[in-house]
């Protein structure tokens, strides 16, 4: 077992019951404070690790580093492309330093005072640099119901989609950390009624719920990475928000897929969540019928059981819950998906990130976008305020969050959080 | 006028009459030699000129760079972002430093023998790392071609054509420098006469003559760049082979764009020309009908008029024009393409790459892919060494060269060559 995991350690930082950062977490992230520039973190409970601090005061002696300054950079791809049996030693070193057994590091002042800041002290930042960005479109339900909506009911699915991931190329530079706010995109649309496009305001705005991993092991041009292989180069999750312009899209993807109702904004949670720390909630997938092809078969568990929720806050009101999915619904898994990914020869860098696609399940409490909730607006959702939702209006915020529970440990992410603000 | 761009002015580094850098293209790339490692350069005839060498002997003191080591750089990324005040102002302070009326400089050993080497004895790296790409779709002949042969011929432009510059993201990380040699890629297929897909080498390989241009200048989440502003963006220009898996690309598309067919190597050009070397070849693009929305209406001459070929040499043979295009055929000029990507608030980065689609002419020999000279495969090309080719067989090279030119200068990219490999 991996020993950050062992599910009876506590800590000697405060954790509370319902926290998304117990001891067993251990996630990295990228945070500022006033007084300090950007630096890696990792997280317990509501305390934010400098692991900077951490490394200069010694802690870190002994592990296979190359030198300190890893921990100083404004983005973890350095300390991520070090690779598993580091950033796992990392992960390890944690969790003894913080175990309540560490009394001497409990009672080092200086290790307190220098490397611990409250959550809601720092900022924080993007934690990768996203080289490619891949969006997949794993989920049948998902499939299914778009399918259903707009093409036919009785072959919702395209011929192509149970025998390969479903995946295009999305925009880097516009994934964004969780608390950036994104403007409502204008652009061309072309109303039912009209024969010419116009120009103005998207009016179908939605988010999509998805989870995204991040690749921590690079290959070369013209390699391919098995099924097998594909759990050692990815490094760890995030949540997604793959916020989408409906009317434009309608309007653009053919024949080449989706562009600018894609790239003005896409919401990440700021900690990514190893691999490992999902270790005690594998599961099965769902049966996958027909069989697959050889590339794409694989051995054991290769899901995990997360729960994901989407809340949507009006200005000036509560959030409301409006989505409960799970990571485990996506028919296709992520080391299918890497293998896809690179079957005919593409390279992957440390850094990319590959999102899985609106997740949803099976009923309408579980539809991970507003044109599935609402159903292209044919039945608007009712809020708690007595307002209603076909899709999102200004200054929403829509708020997703996720974790793994079991009876011992709780393993989350945090949020992605971002309020949509009017079109500039 | 721009200094760098005198057409009168001559080298005293020898130029062939026929060379694609004559002083008034003064390019930039990346190059190492055996002895040195990657730095910046410039292109003057079959000479290299390390501009690292020549900042160190003080030839660039007193223009507003921030340190030379901006030229001792594996990629032009942080140069480029310079501004255009600086890289101007570079391509200038080495029009004098060459010129033959610049004796000082003609008779200075140490410049002669530091910083210039022949261009056989450099190797050429990637240009710049690129953050996001995009390929649009341009070219009207192509898309009228494509859609000719899979739709409908009476409508063979789809709806939002002429509305908008279509386009979509692309994977950067597989974008690769001239003499990379690309394994054909295997996938997923769907014969025409198999109800089910089958799994393989690529069957139908395919070229796509293209140019990209690579920004120069970021912007912010939430801003738009006009049809104005897009050139002071722009930094320059370069050859771009977008390969293409055709028979992977029409079972895999549908509905999001091409993925797998698109991702496995794009093959550029080392050097990127300025937008700026192109001044005296700006033309007058195809006339719009109908008429454009406001955001993508422009005033002047925002095309260029610059001869595009593709050879084809079959291994141990000579190699052989396909094709002959002009860049001046593009429906869509790059300001409007570079408006729209950013019309939804979509941010650019420097070094961001973007591609204009297959540019086709109107007649079978400006054709610039297989699947178009071939028609599909139905009327094959014939070699002149007896052998036909309907697609790219395995150790193929395809090579494209691009050049303007008047009664006074020519001005080139040299080449982007590659040679397709049998499948791994």
């Amino acid at each position: 077992m991996i020993k950050a995991n062992n599910p009876d350690r506590k800590s000697w930082i405060p954790v509370s019951k319902d926290s998304d950062f117990p001891i067993q977490n251990i996630p990295f992230g990228i945070f500022k404070t006033h007084t300090t520039g950007p630096a890696v973190g990792s997280r317990i409970g509501n305390t934010v690790i400098n692991l900077a601090e951490v490394a200069n005061q010694g802690y870190f002696d002994g592990l296979k580093l190359p030198d300190k300054t890893v921990f100083q950079k404004s983005r973890l791809n350095e300390f991520i492309g070090l690779g598993k049996s580091v950033t796992n030693a990392v992960r390890d070193r944690i969790a003894e330093l913080f175990d309540e057994k560490n009394t001497d590091a409990k009672n080092d002042k200086e290790l307190i005072s220098q490397a611990l800041h409250d959550a809601d002290d720092v900022e924080m930042l993007m934690p990768v640099e996203v080289g490619d960005y891949t969006d997949f479109y794993s989920s049948e339900e998902h499939a299914r119901n778009v399918g259903t909506m707009f093409r036919d009911p009785d072959n919702a699915l395209l011929p192509n989609w149970k025998h390969l991931p479903v995946g295009y190329h999305g925009r880097s530079s516009s994934i964004v950390v969780s608390g950036t706010n994104i403007h409502r995109p204008k652009g061309q649309t072309k109303p039912a009624d009209s024969d010419q496009p116009v120009f103005g305001p998207c009016k179908l705005f939605d988010f999509e719920l998805e989870m995204a991993f991040v690749t921590g092991k690079k290959t070369g041009l013209g390699e391919s990475v098995t099924t097998g292989e594909a759990e050692n180069h990815i490094f760890g999750l995030v949540l997604f928000n793959d916020l989408s312009a409906r009317d434009i899209q309608k309007w653009e993807y053919q024949p080449l897929g989706p562009f600018l109702a894609k790239s003005f904004g896409s919401v990440i949670s700021p900690w990514i969540v190893t691999l490992e720390a999902f270790e005690p909630f594998r599961t099965d997938g769902p049966q996958q019928k027909p069989e697959v092809m050889d590339y794409l078969k694989f051995q054991g568990k290769k899901s995990y059981d997360i729960t994901l929720d989407v809340f949507l806050q009006p200005e000036n009101s509560q959030e409301h819950r409006v989505c409960r999915s799970n990571f485990k619904y996506l028919y296709w898994n992520m080391a299918q998906q890497l293998a896809h990914q690179t079957v005919n020869g593409c390279n992957i860098n440390v850094g990319d990130m590959y999102a899985s696609g609106t997740i949803s399940g099976p009923e309408r409490e579980s539809f991970g976008s507003m044109l599935e909730i609402s159903w292209k607006g044919t039945n608007p959702l009712k809020l708690p305020n007595g307002e209603e939702r076909k899709f999102i209006q200004d200054n929403d915020s829509i708020i997703m969050r996720g974790f793994a529970q079991n009876d011992k440990i709780r393993i989350g992410f945090g949020e992605s959080r971002t309020k949509i603000l009017p079109a500039k």
